[in-house]
């Protein structure tokens, strides 16, 4: 073989030098650790990647030809929707187990049998099924309340497809039953793969009645100890936040409290709102976009924004 | 084998129970079902994943170095090109006919034959791979104005690799071609991939003149009967919008009418500014930051939010 | 085989008459072609898909057990972190050199041996890697500061797994790394998948101090220039931008100019505020939501937004 | 940018001078084209890719918890096999369409409606789907047949997993339903993907009783016009062929004859056995390994292969 | 929407009438279930095609360069391995744990506790994971063998690459480890992903020398009680077979003797032979093609077949 | 949190004890290296399974309907071809130099520059490019003589889609070009991947006529230095071996010497045939099934085996 005539050399393949950087990466600091030392055990954190998948098989199962397989007739939706119920709540049953290894570990450091844990996330997965024809009922209410709501909506097939609004409520609803379970890690991951899908960041703590509707959504926040009633309509970029954060006398936050806003029955919220604060937004009112409230709102109200900006124009002139 | 010394039962696997819950969620409720008792028949629906993949595969037809195959040469792009749109108009075509199918159901009632959908269906996606050169055309000029209207853009590649907002245009030029051809569900699905992906919601509607430019992107909002012409930049979280739904007496929404601004030539509006119902943004204007504009604005104007908050500084105040 | 009665004729697949729609989209403009004429040679361009699997895969390498393999021990997770880095690095330097041929093209139009290009990028992958350890130091400090600060944090499990913050934060340390290695195509684009991601669009440009925080982050924007301290904490829709963009006397635009805001040491910015231009906010300051700001602010402020409209509530009153 | 220094040029990718090569590998030979002059018309033929998961899918349909999900239960088989079954049902109608348009290419050159030809389709993938319990019925006898006849067989889940006769015999159950549907290219494709799998080839035209067992199997032939009855044992390499082919005066074959062996009931054939021609191995025979057949063997035969090779040994002798 | 003028109904979608299918196939038969009526508990069985990867996985642990990554050099390759075996070890527990419980159900119907199932299944892992040293000394010398053996090899590389026969004895010593750890399902399974991938059908049980070597290699069989010593080499068809399988008294087969061949070292065994029964071949003996052989060979033997048929050449004779 | 009640401890996972396994694995025994110490440098292996693509997509660009896309027309199938064709050869390209660093490395120790290496890489894939029109003729000329002489085929498709003698042969003629290149590692790789799904072994370095057709054929073995002229016609199980391998005065193999057999045009070979050495079996010759054969046949001979074994039947006799 003479094709090859030798001329110089020359290194093929970089030498990374990965020892120490290996080193450095594959140590998890002190802090980052449980309290407890539980030297020689070891137990899997659940995968954000799994709980993406089961909760797109559950709203699959949810709404089998719209996100299962568009070709199912009535003969075959229950085959599907039974198998992927069976596949998905195995999944989830595993990643239930995980989050209570976790809770373990950073709670009181006792150790308590894999059985009785396995029993518990068995359990809890049996809680958490029995909850999804409540959840596609009150989903169903959503969708035809974005249906009815919106001039454009030419059916609820689009609804379905097309508004992230209903992506965003449906993951919360899931989300929230999770939260509901004490399983406020797969509940938060939930929230969060709907968040980075639709632009829309809901707390699963927040609680939200029947007919919800958001339109175009993103920037849209919701805080933890919301409560939102049924037939409420919020824009874009609407904020449901929290004002400030209470401190013991010693500085440290208190958890747990009431902090963020009591939205009545038939609100309307348009977009860019901001509403901070254990208020409460009272029934059928409607606040105005890019409003800043911190106050309570009584029922039937109509707030706008300050009229200032708009006497402010000036042709040709400049900032 | 003698491994095992028997000890205590354990079940391994959960009983889900699924018969109910099964039964509950493979009902379709009455009112997201057509209109129409269709009894013995049934159709596929539109698939959204399919049609994330249409739209990204014509993407790589329209800029194949950048979005189909990095490694292609003057000598071989067109055999990609050629064998991407054959592959991605086949699919295109399926997915027409299940919109066919389903305007049917939900608007007359009458039923057509198969073989005439699946004509009309090879029809329109004729005329939608017609529209694609001049589609090139025109995003040429949206890659161009980026190029040359941010300091910070050093090729047109980083244009087309790193400008949300060229996603955005990009995406919506296809589904407003989709819209035209009377296909809104599809045309709306294209748009939500497309929001999803960059944070800009554009509905299918709105009709956009060349070298369109957005800047950054996250939430901006542009409303269906929006006319916006050439050389308009935009900047994240502006809004397009609709000041309110006119509604007939009976209190019915009137569909249809013209209710988001138009956008004359040369136009910039910085971020987070608010622009709502039937105006005109006059040719050439500028309008500021956070202005919330509902009223016409004539050529050359130069808008800007209210000076107030900037005088309001106070060290060390609080909320 | 008698099954079939012959009838009608049907003509089953499209003719997408594509050859002239092929010619088309084949061409590329001269305007998005490099400056020199090469003829006769050919690079591939980065490719944002493999960029996107390398930032994840680096992620994985920095974060093992949350990003990379859930049943990774203590045993086992150096294997995990050596291979994975292994793998990214071989495809990282590939990428390297695709945008060393590409700066190489548009930028003086001299060639240079492939050999040497190889060596710069194998060059160039090493001092990124050795940047790795360093960044995992960093991201430890902003999970600790993101667990400290939220009070809904429950374990800094939760934090990687749930805050958008800190996928942006990861990301953007990765991406700066890219741009002070002058590869400022490669780290827009890791930038741009962060983006896509979280909603948060940080330029790669931006300096950033340890102890970062950004929470729920949809719609944040923080520009090239920016220079941001220790244990400063943002929250969603915040803009750090330029207030405008200097030009020199020809009209044409000054590139590289500090045009974005300075922030100092342990300073807080509310939801919405937007804070334009290369101005200084002083260390320790509290900047409100929706604040509108272009001035420089003394250490230790405390700025929030006019009072104005919260005066302006009329029960039923109407826009 | 001055990393690099201009040296030497070398150009990056080949010229692969396609266009030649492509024109010359486009072109179909005429005589691989359908009789008729279809100028017009276009279909798709079958793919074997699609042909190998149909048969794939329909053997976990069959054996769930050893082919389809091992985590199955007795509450969700159902659903798996019912969902299963309804995908498969519908990939396959597609290819039974797409063998009848090529059956009708070739047959008579008539042009049948596609509305006919689906409708077929349709009618032909319930008969097939009918033949289900049937086949499952049968394998369920040659499972126990292989456990029963094998001593070093420990389970029917061993049996199932582990023996290539009894894929072989799965695979030809389905190959010969399609067969007898008048479906030979569907049914010979399947046989070539048991073939590959197993190296194992079962004409789809064999018909083979109840209890059929081959054991180790890599080189067994069986020729189409076969008939096997009951409880026929055949081990590895054994050929069941014809011994010539039949002319016609004019020197054409004569397609169709009955040319292969007919095997009784209870016959065993040990390896490399070759019975050649349309004879008849008589009822409870034995088949010695090696022995050459061309010849009827009445019932209760024994059959082995002449001694004289075993009395030839030399110790120390060569070739 | 004009598009369409009804015409005739034609109905979309089969009704396959699943439920009598669908209700037939998900019986298991009473013989294939396991012989305890463990009504309430239920255990997934193992899977061929996570078997499948194990062994593929463990192959590229064996010899990384070649099955695992090429582009690994020195400084990675221990990376690779350990991460490999760390993932694949944890598969291969979860399968020994299922095979462990099947045995359970099958053997003596008692039920263990999972813990110490659990626990049996982490000890046997470690167990096999410490025979992985000593397979791949062996194998090295196997592949020593190949290479020295073979006029063609002109590489080792050749050989791993190249040669079923390496492949087959690679996946029979990974078997055989199995086999003696009292695991038969997963032995069993493993030989045939090897069987059905090379053509080569060794039983796990069966006992291999070093520096075996078997060319071209389709049609072997190797039974379970064979015992072949050191540097054998075998080529295609070969068969070590039983001769009979002996019966008691009352006419059941007798498991488990000794029922085939005893190979010497040094032994060549050419294409085609057949080597029946509990015998002994002589060491350094030369067995030739297509031989049939049921008696003991004592060392240094040469045996051919018997010269008959090559004395039976007649020009222009026929059949 | 109170589900769970401590009770006793259990380890999660295994401790592999990795570290002793990953070294002993880690090694590549001395005699498993090139001869050469090539310490600091490392260049890539080929890849089986990049191989595997690569000759699966050649099929398909030579046969585009049958292996490509079902669903091209003949507006789109030279996209097809083309858009395949430039893929495969940049990785066939890559693989080409890969087998050409490793023949440097083994044969003569000295180190050409990558520059040069690339250079014939590029070279060599554009000979075998070129070869491509001549294998598709010959192929033709294949799949035409397989239809002609089967009495089953019905049409070409099914000849392409169901033989697998005709994906013996597709391999063999891309193998065969790459060991006219020199580049016998890679046409090796090709062979065994066709070996394994065919179960017909052929050395690439075989010359092989037109029309030749391979029926069945598990088993057959066709060794480097045979010779076949046209139409030339063969069962399963059929070897075309060397008798010995010729070695020198000091006992090494010899290599490289003729030492199979000539097959001239026009012969047929039954199954099972044995034909050893390199003999000439004459023009128009037919070698009878499992005949043993290892001298020259002249033209038009008709070889069969002895008849002694068909006398020797016994109704009722034992082994």
């Amino acid at each position: 073989m003479s094709y090859l005539s030798p001329t110089t050399k020359s290194s093929f393949s970089g030498h990374w030098g990965l020892e120490d950087i290996v080193a450095a990466l594959s140590q998890t600091p002190a802090d980052q650790r449980p309290h407890q030392n539980l030297s020689d055990h070891f137990y899997p954190l659940p995968a954000r990647e799994i709980l993406t998948s089961i909760v797109h098989n559950l709203r699959a199962a949810l709404f089998p030809r719209h996100f299962g397989d568009p070709e199912l007739s009535d003969e075959t939706t229950h085959y599907f929707v039974g198998n992927t119920l069976d596949k998905t709540l195995n999944l989830l049953k595993e990643q239930i187990q995980r989050e209570l290894w976790l809770q373990q570990q950073y709670q009181d450091g006792s150790e308590h049998s894999e059985a009785s844990i396995n029993q518990l996330a068995t359990d809890l997965t049996q809680q958490f099924a029995k909850t999804l024809p409540g959840i596609k009922f009150i989903l169903d209410s959503d969708v035809n309340a974005a249906y009815l709501g919106d001039p454009a909506a030419q059916s609820t097939s689009e609804v379905l497809f097309c508004y992230p609004g209903i992506a965003a409520i449906t993951f919360h609803r899931l989300a929230h039953a999770l939260y509901r379970l004490d399983l406020p890690l797969l509940a938060r991951i939930v929230a969060e793969v709907s968040h980075s899908e639709t632009g829309i960041d809901i707390h699963p703590g927040a609680t939200i009645g029947r007919s919800f509707f958001i339109d175009h959504g993103t920037g849209v926040v919701i805080g933890e100890t919301c409560v939102i009633g049924d037939r409420v309509r919020i824009y874009q970029a609407v904020t449901l936040g929290a004002k400030s954060f209470p401190r013991d006398e010693t500085g440290a936050l208190i958890k747990g409290q009431a902090r963020h806003p009591v939205i009545e029955d038939d609100v309307v919220i348009y977009s860019g709102a901001t509403i901070l604060g254990r208020i409460t937004i009272g029934k059928g009112s409607t606040i105005g976009g890019n409003v800043w409230l911190t106050k309570d709102v009584p029922p039937g109200s109509f707030i706008s924004q300050a009229r200032i900006r708009s006497d402010n124009f000036e042709n040709g002139g400049g900032i």
